[in-house]
């Protein structure tokens, strides 16, 4: 049975992990009997969000204590995964991918992978193991192994796609429901949320991507 | 188009909506064809519960606010549901079920529905429009509806049954993947996490109660 990391970042579009994506996640593992991990780094979220108000509401949480709401409290600190415990590992977007596990929705081209999240990415990749990522959270994984060329997509944000391609990885526009698979660096990636306009249409690139890693 | 009302008690099993079962609710709805307007109860939650460190944390959160997480924010206070407007509702389960809807985990077979929530499924009844109820929600159901001998399932769980059947409704044990559908009262439940070990176990149960809400 494969085993694979799910690194979440919160719990909410907003401010956490999308939670669509992040649950679709789970379920297609599940489906692919797949057993899974889900972990979180264990500090403060960079803002929590009122997603009814749509306003930053000032309180303080932590991004292990959120995300184990969508891991029913089965979750554990990032930096307890190891590589060569698991045999992939996949990030699920959100803002909180792209606020808490690197800085992309505020800084841009300029942005930087937080230490413990790009030293995981590396790991997996030295490995030969392969990396998912979702929605927005392919830019942590473009800044973190432009190096070595990786070619994403993030569906087709032109904006977006500038500054993969500025860190000096590649970006391949795609469909709601299309994979982009980068068979040298064992990456797969897809848009989600970036152009789903409905929970059935970001289903099919999940369960694709899902059915990707199993494969590899 | 059908419109399907579903009716959210905060984001996170152990004090709202279970996630896996509110997020397969929606994707099924879209699925089917189906839109949906999710809604909540805006008043504060009975608990806020660490879900890492299995423990109450004291803090305050509102139902409605919270719940939003898992609508991406489209979401609307209960009290503006009007079944004229909608072809059925849902409510999955989880432990805000139980505390937020009605006060069945703290007060068993002496529990009461929630005011708001009692009007509405009382309403949505008398309108001849379908109620759905996943996991532990049917106990809320079960209340509002025992006077009209309502039969639900929570699985097999004999003291949860015991308390149902005390009301005056009638209790069906059912596997994971079953739907108990009542069709003098259009009631249909499903047991969920009540009986299933993982998120690929729930999915069967919630599609087919999903398919038979958007059939009736």
């Amino acid at each position: 049975m494969k085993k694979i990391a799910v690194i979440l970042s919160g719990c909410g579009v907003c401010d956490g992990s999308e939670i669509h994506e992040a649950v679709l996640t789970l379920l297609h593992l599940s489906k692919n009997n797949a057993a899974y991990q889900c972990a979180a780094i264990d500090g403060e979220q960079t803002r929590v969000y009122n997603h009814k108000a749509n306003a930053e509401t000032g309180e303080k949480r932590n991004m292990l204590v959120e995300s184990a709401r969508i891991a029913r409290g089965n979750i554990i600190d990032v930096t307890k995964i190891d590589p060569k415990d698991y045999d992939a590992v996949i990030f699920p977007g959100g803002q909180g991918a792209a606020l808490n596990l690197c800085s992309f929705a505020r800084e841009h081209e300029n942005m930087n992978v937080r230490k413990e999240i790009e030293t995981l990415i590396l790991k997996f990749h030295e490995a030969k193991k392969p990396v998912g990522a979702i929605c927005i959270a392919p830019v942590a994984v473009a800044k973190a192994l432009s190096k070595f060329k990786v070619n994403v997509t993030i569906g087709n944000d032109a904006g977006v796609a500038t500054c993969i391609r500025h860190w000096g990885a590649e970006h391949t526009n795609c469909k709601a429901d299309e994979i982009c698979y980068d068979p040298k660096n064992l990456v797969v990636t897809t848009p989600a949320y970036m152009l789903g306009k409905n929970i059935a249409e970001i289903e099919p690139g999940i369960e694709k991507l899902v059915k990707k890693i199993c494969s590899l």
